[in-house]
């Protein structure tokens, strides 16, 4: 769980960063209390800023990066895969 | 190790999680005491609000969320694989 | 590094956890005194409780867990991979 | 988010680094305090030292140092993937 | 980045750790000051008992301990992938 804080511009990057919303997440716990620290998180579904994100790391990330075509080149390790509408507790 | 405290809802979201349980999950010590911070984590073996539970991260929280159709998209990274009946020690 | 401190029992869980020794697992450091948290590891060498035993994680877990039949499926993130008879610094 | 703050010379190396730039980066935050503690990335956007990057751990780290052979050897777990610009929150 | 501390004694172990040098490192920060906690490291270049090296942890670690054979079995999570000729910053 984490909350949109702002974005990263980078225009010398690796050729899979071409064209992706590079955005920076301020990880939260249950309570929306900011935890551990800000990392940068590739959207993939259309998040802005200030919005609460689910985020996936690993390979997770990547998958959710190259979208429908699995064969795609993804360098993520951190990805924004929804909005989060509600926490229930 | 952890405890499931809660929920998440969330509707604009990879399509790999369209239907996934999204539950928050409270990392536990053998005592039961809390430790780190809550995260999100896809429910695939039924848990319930309060339960003990076995969570899994990386590439075994994607095959567990896959289910018996390995190839099936998954980008979780976070997944509970198991009910805890009883910790001993 | 770890030391075996208790077990689990887990009814309801994936099937690759079916028949698998689940165990609870204290990090130490080369001094034997604990570090971080408690976790949840699958046997892998016969180790009991006490023992102080070798972990891995990621993709080694999940090979170690599956053994010889490098297709069988598994959900593990974390296992125990040696028994230690002795540490030396 | 991370600052480059120095280089490693290694000689005695797995093959695979053979003719890699070997940065150490110091992770940072939004406001370019730095954060846990420095590692060893690859480089392999032609980072200098004192530049802000984007570094990517894991899988997309060894993506990110294969290049276009995603074939070729690569036994990174810590890449730096792109020259921050600007950080905008 | 790491200094070698020590090394690990185990008979009863996984058959892909057969062979191995498993060596005690302890993760050090850009001015050799300890950082976090020791862990174990295959040794894949050949280092010594008080050398400082280069960890790679994850699937890089298995690559490097699996060697030119790539689908030698290796559950390794940490190994030591080159020693660190000198520190520049």
């Amino acid at each position: 769980m984490a909350k949109v804080v702002g974005t990263i511009v980078s225009t010398q990057k690796d050729n899979a960063l071409i064209g992706k919303k590079l955005m920076i997440v301020q990880p939260v716990d249950i309570n929306k209390e900011n935890i551990r620290y800000e990392e940068v998180a590739i959207d993939t579904v259309g998040a802005g800023i200030g919005e609460y994100v689910l985020i996936a790391r690993g390979a997770g990330a990547r998958i959710a990066d190259s979208g429908e075509n699995t064969n795609k080149k993804s360098v993520s390790d951190c990805s924004i895969v929804g909005i989060i509408d509600r926490f229930d507790s």
